[in-house]
């Protein structure tokens, strides 16, 4: 018996273990497949196609002018031998072979969504908080589900759609949480137990996805888990810290972190800076908020009108778009996980690019390191210039295509997106920020912090700001947010930057609507979800919202005696409730206890299988003590005894019970249907359909979306 | 009426803004004071006696030879003259200046515990945990044990007591959140919402004290609170930034970090080393276990024996055995803090001191910092090894004292005390492990890991983790000790190594007792606090539980007609209850509410001030239409109608509800009673602390050591 014991009290590490060690995997294959994918649209290896550029280009001695390409390393152009051709036509080969292998991309991923397995479609974060909450989706997690979604979120990624990887990961790791659970028959067996290994697997999801496992243990607890008990805080940890160990032993990015924008700085912040990091917050909830109520009015739209009878056809003429806009605009043509590592980083003496192009009246040298902090400041070159316009472009393309791209057929997360546009619209204001520095060295703002002709404002840090401001205004993440940024800014430094974007970014997007995008679309799509976070402050009473409402039918219920076989059959066949109350009598009403269907169904089939003598009139007893059959009369039908499959503890509350204990009740103790009661005597049911469609009623929602289960 | 919002909801970001502001500043005084009283026991600046030793020094020109001293600074030998006496004379001197002044403080601090603030004493979080879980204990978190515990707490730290600040921190900044609800009176009206401010308090208690804003967010939620929503989350890491923010800003160190021991690495650790760092995990849990249970012993027999009459003597007692017997040891001498901080410091070319005195054949030169990773291994020197023995007398003495320590009547903290401890055994295995692998270069575990000749072991890393291990083993903290020793560590590089240490030494203590210090203390003290982290396990019915038991008197309750004002005085008079149940009558027996003693009480009164015509044996009625009196007879004594003072809906569960689900409900809604009925009929009342009675009966622990409120 300690055997056994000591088995189950390590189940639930082995569990979690495994799950990590398969989130884990499953993200640095993706990883390693979408970085390929990703760079096979631009060119190829010659001879190794099976690398991906930078690990072709690593050995090779011979790197082209520009430090960018190796000479082993192909573009479409050269390979067609088309390269001694004009630059149009080169460019025009390039352009034509992006959009195709785009397109080719996202039609494949869309079939095999649509014929394999069509849950695999979206973030899945929505229905993985609803799954969380309680509801089951058969299939949602399934193995079918994880196969596909591992395959699709690659190509989908890579087709340049404006969507990440990041929310499909935390689907992934639900469906490794789902079937490795069902190995234990502790977990697979119990639906309680078996949530919260998901809410592990949820939290290894956004740990590999951001290499921050204590950010994923915080977005696991703070937007999908419904219910977190502190035990399983410790397993989740464990599990998110598994698989980001796992991910960087397979180092997909070969550089030894977990995601392509893990950055350090070298310039601390200062407190003026505090103003724009704050506009940028408000910017970031302003952009959430519209792009909320855009894309859920895109997708209602798509529910509602033909558009959704032709998923396949929708995505294609979405990459079309976004393949051919992309192409041309350096900041868009690349992956927008690399757009935002670009973007995060902090000019220096060693970095050359367009966005650290400054016309500097001296050159600085790279001789030491150090010299980061005494970089000097200037006013923008030609090349930033070119980069800021590009930029400028860019975050309005992608502002607007996120809101087209979210919900189409294929697996599309939200972060890298969000963070994309945010990145983006913080190094704008970053290079402003700047250069009004350089431009007005004297201002009493920034006067004493920042010594005139040095820089002290980091563009690279707007950027991740901005990031975090936007994924905070489209997901209203908090806490988990400013964790899983500063685990990529590699510091607590940041922390109060990141603090005042996300705080300034909630409370905007708050005030245009309180849901996020999760929220929102778990409403769309009518989930019974019972929000645990929102508090109910309306003054009705549980007599408002109980069945049977005045006027209408008496409640269907169950007599503890004088019902017959017949009588139960035909309540089950003419009704579809899920359970009937028991009370003692008619006349007293008073409750007993409630009685499943299923349970039913089962105890009269078995009833009629075990005795012969069961007949449509045998009496149904559900007390106690049922009277003994008299044995004279042996031709009497046979009493049917069911007292045991009576549930004798079901939650009641009073009629006067308010709802906000009703509604505190349902969500803290995860139940479906609680029983009415006055003085004792039965008086309705409330359910959780009832309790969701009451909130929607009082807020002004349509309370007829609602789905149940 | 939208103003009215908005200040509604602004309060609850205003008053942890407040809350924040507090307890930053009340940490950063308590850190200057006792960082002067610390150094004040050995010598004081000349001529500027309200300067800490290094203030004193930081301008001097004339640091000594040893690079300790600088000629300002002067031990109270040179003080009184004495420093051309003899070697021994000094040190005599120096001796008796430290225990005379050690035990001044601590018998000050204990003086103005027991004087003025009672409540100041111990570490406060077993209180705070249970003033959060629902039990109120007046004047605990009020202003007298906010200003007392805040200047005792320096004074127990610099008497050299083996304690800390720490604890006490996050009592003080309870303190702080609960003198701040009661300014808004939508805090101070209401014990739920003003629960809330206390945890946020917490986690900026927690976040001052180690400067680590997430970590004490996690151990509020892990430790401290019992019910946290997600609300609260995010109010409480804006109150631990705003803390950690104020302090830096105070900077009471000197060195922009907001604890005496952060530290960084500049080597990575092996796999190998998880081996040595599992074993130090099992030991910290063993220590753990065995600090638990000893100190639970010595608290039982203060609490049973006259030693608890005598508080200020045993505080004497312990400071002067203390103060004598850490004074000949370097390590012991100085602040249990400050002998961590050097404890977890790597050794390099800059750092000189007898911990890193090895034997190199070449002295390393400090030419570049870089070197620190080339830094050469060589045997232990003789300066090392006279540390190692004065580190194994002090792991000796500092483990034994703590137990004797913790629970004396002046704030005591055991953090610092518990990671002292666990840096020294840390520090002692890492210097073993250094020398195991400098001694056999070829062993197959280390060989791929470790250039010969190199150094890749960091002793300094071994005492971080020894700090968790032993921290982990006494309070059985898990996700939240693993956070807030990274940021201690300033790098999620070493998380692997602490989650592995802290993942054993849970393990390990665990296996010899499931309850941490706080709990132990929680329990000893009799505090009616309902784990809910603990499942029940057991297959007990709520009929076993309720009270009246077989045989027992039958319950009081009242009936909602037919009572007097006489009969309800009587019953008010004669029994103890905090209400009764209110039935229909005495024949059925149905259930109708709840009513409250005190609302009982000042309704009677109530009805005596207001009509004289209310006499002994004027009729009560609970019911919602009470008769009219008759007019024509004025002289009868006028009913008294209560109906308005029943709670009609009492949280109630069936006779046969599992005791495991019960257990649930008054954990998850926080109740006091819940009402036991069957088939709607009244059957008994269940409290908080029958369910803790029975808990603590099926624990095979004293069901009676409960008190209740």
């Amino acid at each position: 018996r300690t055997l056994k014991g000591l088995h189950d009290a390590w189940s639930g590490w082995l569990v979690v273990l495994l799950v990590g060690l398969a989130a884990g995997t499953c993200a640095g294959i993706i990883d390693i497949v979408t970085k390929w994918l990703t760079d096979i649209k631009l060119g190829t290896c010659t001879g190794k196609f099976w690398l991906n550029k930078e690990s072709c280009c690593w050995n090779s001695e011979t790197i082209s002018a520009s430090g960018e390409n190796c000479t082993e390393w192909k573009t479409w152009a050269a390979i067609f031998g088309v390269d001694h051709g004009s630059s149009t036509t080169i460019y025009a080969v390039n352009y034509m072979l992006y959009i195709v292998l785009a397109l080719s991309f996202a039609s494949l991923a869309a079939i095999l969504v649509k014929m394999f397995a069509p849950y695999a479609c979206g973030s899945g974060i929505p229905e993985v908080k609803t799954i969380l909450s309680g509801f089951i989706i058969r299939g949602y997690l399934g193995k079918w589900t994880l196969l596909i979604k591992s395959i699709t979120a690659p190509l989908a990624v890579a087709s340049n759609l404006s969507l990440g990887k990041e929310g499909p990961l935390v689907h992934i790791a639900g469906c490794c949480g789902n079937i490795f659970a069902h190995l234990f028959p502790k977990y697979g067996k119990n639906e309680a137990k078996k949530r919260e290994v998901l809410s592990a697997a949820a939290a290894a999801g956004v740990s590999v996805a951001f290499g921050a496992p204590v950010g994923g243990v915080l977005f696991s607890l703070e937007e999908v888990s419904y219910y977190f008990p502190m035990k399983t805080l410790w397993r989740s940890f464990f599990c998110a810290l598994t698989a980001a160990f796992i991910l960087r032993s397979i180092n997909p990015f070969g550089n030894s972190h977990l995601v392509m924008f893990y950055v350090t700085y070298n310039k601390p912040w200062f407190l003026f800076e505090l103003v724009p990091f704050a506009l940028i917050g408000a910017l970031g909830g302003l952009y959430g908020a519209a792009f909320i109520h855009a894309n859920l009015a895109w997708c209602k739209f798509r529910k509602t009108s033909k558009l959704g009878n032709y998923p396949i056809i929708e995505v294609m003429v979405v990459t079309l778009v976004t393949a051919a806009a992309s192409y041309p605009n350096p900041y868009t043509r690349i992956d927008a996980s690399m757009m935002i590592a670009e973007l995060v980083k902090e000019c220096g003496p060693v970095v050359q690019n367009n966005l650290c192009d400054y016309s500097f009246s001296k050159q600085p040298t790279n001789t030491t390191f150090s010299v980061v902090q005494d970089f000097p400041v200037a006013p923008i070159g030609s090349g930033l210039r070119t980069a800021l316009w590009q930029l400028a472009l860019a975050l309005l393309f992608k502002g607007v295509i996120t809101v087209f791209t979210f919900g189409l057929k294929v697996p599309t997360g939200l972060f890298i997106p969000s963070m994309g546009v945010g990145a983006i619209m913080g190094r704008l204001i970053g290079v402003g920020v700047e250069q009004l520095v350089y431009m007005y060295p004297d201002c009493v703002l920034w006067n004493t912090s920042c010594h005139a002709g040095h820089s002290c404002v980091t563009p690279g840090l707007y950027a991740m700001v901005g990031a975090a401001a936007t994924l905070g205004g489209v997901t209203r993440m908090t806490v988990s947010l400013v964790v899983i940024m500063f685990e990529l800014t590699g510091g607590l430094q940041y922390i109060v930057p990141l603090m005042a974007a996300a705080m300034f970014s909630k409370w905007v997007g708050d005030a245009f609507g309180n849901e996020g995008i999760y929220d929102g679309h778990i409403r769309l799509n009518g989930y019974p979800f019972l929000d645990n976070k929102e508090e109910f402050t309306h003054t009705t009473l549980a007599t408002d919202v109980m069945r049977p409402r005045r006027g209408d039918n008496p409640l269907t219920v169950v007599v503890q005696e004088g019902m017959s076989v017949e009588d139960l059959e035909t309540l089950v066949r003419t009704t579809n409730f899920n359970g009937f109350p028991v009370i003692t009598s008619h006349d007293t009403q008073q409750l007993v206890g409630y009685l499943y269907r299923r349970d039913l169904i089962l105890a009269l089939e078995n009833a009629h299988q075990h005795n012969d003598n069961v007949l449509s009139n045998s009496p149904v007893y559900f007390t106690l003590h049922a009277p003994t059959p008299s044995l004279s009369n042996t031709n009497d039908p046979s009493p049917v005894r069911l007292f045991n499959i009576v549930d004798l503890s079901p939650i009641t509350v009073t009629d006067h019970t308010p709802m906000e204990i009703v509604v505190e009740i349902f969500s803290k103790l995860g139940i479906r249907q609680a029983l009415v009661t006055h003085n004792g005597k039965l008086l309705g049911i409330i359910t959780k359909k009832d309790v969701l469609r009451h909130i929607a009623q009082l807020n002004k929602q349509d309370p007829d979306s609602i789905l149940f289960n």
